[in-house]
């Protein structure tokens, strides 16, 4: 492989833990892997190239947290060792059978406050650590049923956590955002706030809600048939992509966790395209965090081949990008598709709803005249393709 | 068919012109039925029961207007002689050819100044018609391709409009409010605000946020695998349900804008659950409102039977959903899920993030304890049914 | 409830081993039950008034057999004792690790000699037991990505197998037949044979065609957002139904195997009418045997309350679609929708192409004459709901 | 553009007349673009390099038939002047009121006797201008609810009207064959023969099953969630893939028609390594043809560009799967893949079931042993990307 695409710090290229860690457990069959200590998944990130790490508190140690010290001890040892930060963390509320219908909104209240509970202790781990953002992913807060579930209760309830532990951030100085992670059904039937967007509504009812923004993934958009570079493209212009998450998803099915790159190609090129865009502005800051499964068929090596290969295609993605936006002839036909238009306000500058109100304009020509957005997407996929 | 279900003006049941009006034309074929003038179809809706309507501008009249004054006076000679409400309105931004990338956010800005200044004519006749709210559906507002819409600036045309429309209202006094009416999909290849959730997102960027409200699909929210019940129910939890649009969807697909009740029937139990919940509650005081469109088999006496099976399956579900709460098994059900104990506060009276900071529960005896939600949704099912 | 929906062994309800006995494992957490025995399965299945279950070998004993004769002697014990019947049985392709590229497919040709002999054992148990159909589910026949499985050769290796599994049947004088079990994707990114449909287009390049047929299941074909109905109905036609998989689901997703009746509710009723009228013309005659997985928020009396459900909601519909069938009012919109047209044929006896050459027919008034399929969906529905 | 992908004689590209024609007008929104003529259409792509068309009666003369001489004479006029060849022709039996229920398997007899007979006309036609295919698309044929249609009398319907049709071509001796193109739904809510699968099952039970072969198209699989290059594989091992329809798609929706290349970028370069599998082994012979629509908001010079690009995304993927299949490295992993694997028989020359029933393998190994399909598909990936 060429040198031109391999990692770099600046790429600032994380991974959690339990991805390359996943032994490959599904419904229907067993582990096909052993079981990784997440000191070992650091060491060989590491190696690979990786810039940082999440973690789940039970990617670390046991749900009994009987090994708890122990096993932080290693994995902090592997992180300075290696040098690879802890850019995020995050909380296993959904593994465990008291999970089973959720944490924040689980219907039984001494769950909630457990839930809540395990979150500021992991908070206080992910702050050691030196965490800046801290994810939030609610797998189990649905319902397969209407009935079992009283949504704006669970909305209320909801926001109560997220209030609680801004509270408890705020208090401690800690310096952490958190970053909601929406999924609209599997493992539950529904997934209380399903897609980006709910997240970003809902965000909007908190006490501190500068404190809380969005970690979309790409397969969890993907997945209700939704357009992953157009939904961060909304989320960074509300201000509010504090993570993100790439894998690959090949439409509405089971949740996938392809590597970044597999799957929907076209969309990936059009997701680096609007990452890029947010990270020039300044809109977007995190990491370029890779939330994959190597499939089932794979060992290790194979595990390992899988997780370079996210990387290496967002930098050629990257390549990609820059090449289509730099190209003169994209930028004519950008021009003549009127895109750039849409920049400009539609008042000018000091009209009013009053200097609307009788707009002359030329209906059949503008009727007749076509867009020229198929040439323009011609020259994406060429670039995509590299032909150009 | 029985008394029981026949529409009554309590229930504010309306329908749009274009609902049964549509001439059948789709992709593949023309039109199987002839084309109805608007004021046919007030009165025949008022003959079958229903108490209001909701039209487009060229529901009444054509986009050239030749014939607005005429069109608009027999329109208005049937509200009158049949005592039907204009409980809405909206305005057609999206059939003529210079629609075809988009209103409010097309790429030219001679067609976004075009397009405010056709909402504002028609918001002028919705206040002389009485309506109170008004409806947007972006239908076109999208694009095919990654490069031919920039987004964000979409989003910046997007709010530049709702607030310059806000503005009108507001210096006319029209007591009018707004109600975006979200879509994944169809007729562009992916459409800005694609959900409920992206639009109450974008709502509280406004200038004059309180003025804009949502108006959800059952179809459209369904076409993104999402279940519409909980989607409202977080939309009334956010106060921002001011319209719905009901009607038959059978999953990811094409529109197709069944009668409400077909498509999937179990969804709208749980609809009309959380429509009665938000009208119990005072969330929801907008119509009962049909957005369908009779299929294309059907000749115009089957129109009006698709139209009134509408409003008959809403009543008969309206029947079945009380029945349901009222079941004292189903109250015990409930009880036994512990749904009621998620209107419980997590945190006590008084406590704060530091009582939760070690909770003490049985985790082991709460793991192995079922939810009950099987013999709950069982019960939904038989009342669903009819058995019970 | 009422008695009279209680199952009968007219009813030939029967049940996977492994859809009561799953201990709720998924991608995203453990188990929340414990595992269950054969034997408790089948005792507990009597209980609850089911007529005969499936097994695959490894719900009975483990991958490596070494509780086989132990294990088969308590679930024969138990099947004696209970009086239900082994209507069908499988085999496990799927779960151990070795299958992780599938069975008879697998690119390993080490493999595929072993996935045919593990079921050559079983289906030796499978006549001992008294099955008359042997259900394949090939669940990890297929790929993740487009180069890794040569699809032509997986098909004639898919062959391969059947003939020779038809082979030793035949030899054996066993009496069984196959029955080919469809599904899209999960836990493969694509499955071969992914619908009904492509399952009967290769059972007719068999060497004994007439010992395969498919086992079509719900979830499994609404995954594909087909209509499972009109897929049996199919099926039937080609006198290729052997054996069905009931249970729920809600559109294109991960596959949910929700009880029978839950998901889509209209489905349901459809499905039900489909069988019934299979079983009276004849053209089925297997179990109506469920394949569902009682949700993981459930107890082990969840899980009765589940099963026993499954079998009320058939017969709940079975009522519902006879009564649908012998409603005069029914009858009179199906001769009005002209729907009895379509079992006359088209061409007159003695007719032949040349007849067809030049009709004459009224185009106009068949153009404008409407279908009158609302009204009659209309008539369903409300034997649906209960309310005629 | 490079000359190297200009499209010659020799890759056999085709278009339907309609492609090019569509005037764009949607179930939202009236037409963008002026009706097309047949002979501009012709004349146009011979222009930009096609070699042959497809076409439907009503593409060139109305369907009263009052302008079919004049018609057709400027069609043939053009199509000696150009030199295209008519690949293929078909019928349109979908867009005309009198089809709202299908042709072939329309309730009303008399439409389905007048739906023959149209076919048969048409087929005159096909064979004097020297088609050889002759494409079915039941788009009609189908269902918005489940009692409106018999679907086993359908079934009968349809085999008699393919059976008539055999027995005409045969007996004029027309040395046409027959192509069934499948769609999952849309315009009807679920339409018959669903899938490929499901059409090359039914073919089995016609009168001259040699005569009829399928046409899928990759909008219509990707529709039902399917892979539409392993659907294609499994259709040439059936030696019935006899036709193809190119375009895009976006997964489940609505029928996008997009470009070729344009969707599923990914599974566009798998479809060329599927064709070109199946060319090379004289499995397929007929034309490489487009069945697209240029968006509705392209004017002419966009309909041009789009149908221009369609040829050449074939041919620059054309020589991407060339690049991939002699690419060494790839050789490699195919191997350490196993895939070269599934070509070789499981059972042994000479072997039968007898030999397979104690098999030893070692299963530890094997489990363990990685499958190394990660690793194939990123070189399939950067051979796609062009950056190998």
């Amino acid at each position: 492989m060429s040198d031109k695409y391999a990692p770099t710090p600046e790429d600032k290229f994380s991974f959690g833990i339990w991805t390359v860690g996943w032994a490959a457990q599904d419904v229907f069959g067993s582990a096909t892997r052993a079981p990784m200590a997440a000191d070992r998944a650091v060491r060989k990130l590491a190696e690979i190239g990786a810039y940082g790490v999440n973690f789940h508190d039970n990617d670390v140690f046991e749900f009994d947290e009987s090994d708890r010290d122990e096993k932080i001890s290693s994995f902090r040892k592997a992180l300075d060792e290696t040098g690879l930060k802890v850019t995020t963390a995050t909380t296993n509320l959904f593994s465990h059978p008291i999970f089973k219908d959720g944490g924040f909104t689980h219907n039984d209240r001494d769950v909630r406050r457990f839930a809540i509970s395990k979150v500021m202790r992991n908070l206080d781990l992910a702050a050691e650590l030196g965490a800046e953002i801290y994810v939030c992913w609610g797998g189990r807060e649905g319902a397969e049923s209407g009935g079992s579930k009283d949504v704006q209760s669970a909305m209320a309830r909801m926001k109560e956590a997220y209030d609680t532990l801004g509270q408890y951030v705020t208090e401690q100085g800690y310096g952490i955002r958190f970053a909601i992670e929406p999924k609209p059904n599997e493992p539950r039937g529904n997934i209380l706030l399903p897609t980006l967007g709910h997240a970003l509504a809902f965000i909007n009812e908190l006490e501190q809600p500068e404190l809380v923004g969005i970690n979309p993934e790409i397969g969890h958009e993907e997945m209700a048939g939704l357009d992953y570079a157009a939904g961060i493209r909304q989320a960074l212009w509300h201000g509010k992509l504090y993570h993100i998450d790439l894998n690959g998803q090949t439409g509405p099915r089971y949740d996938q966790d392809l590597r970044f790159g597999a799957g929907n190609v076209g969309g990936a090129f059009w997701t680096v395209d609007a990452v890029e865009e947010g990270i020039a502005k300044g809109q977007y800051t995190g990491p370029v965090h890779f939330d994959f499964k190597p499939p089932r068929t794979e060992d290790d090596e194979g595990v390992w081949v899988s997780a370079a290969a996210c990387m290496r295609n967002y930098k050629i993605l990257q390549d990609k990008v820059r090449a289509f936006r730099a190209d003169p002839e994209v930028q004519e036909a950008l021009a003549a598709a009127r895109v750039d238009q849409l920049a400009v306000p539609t008042l000018a500058e000091g009209e009013t709803f009053a200097d609307l109100k009788h707009v002359e304009i030329d209906v059949d020509g503008l009727a007749a005249k076509g867009m020229g957005f198929e040439r323009l997407d011609q020259l994406a996929l060429e670039h995509l393709y590299g032909v150009r």
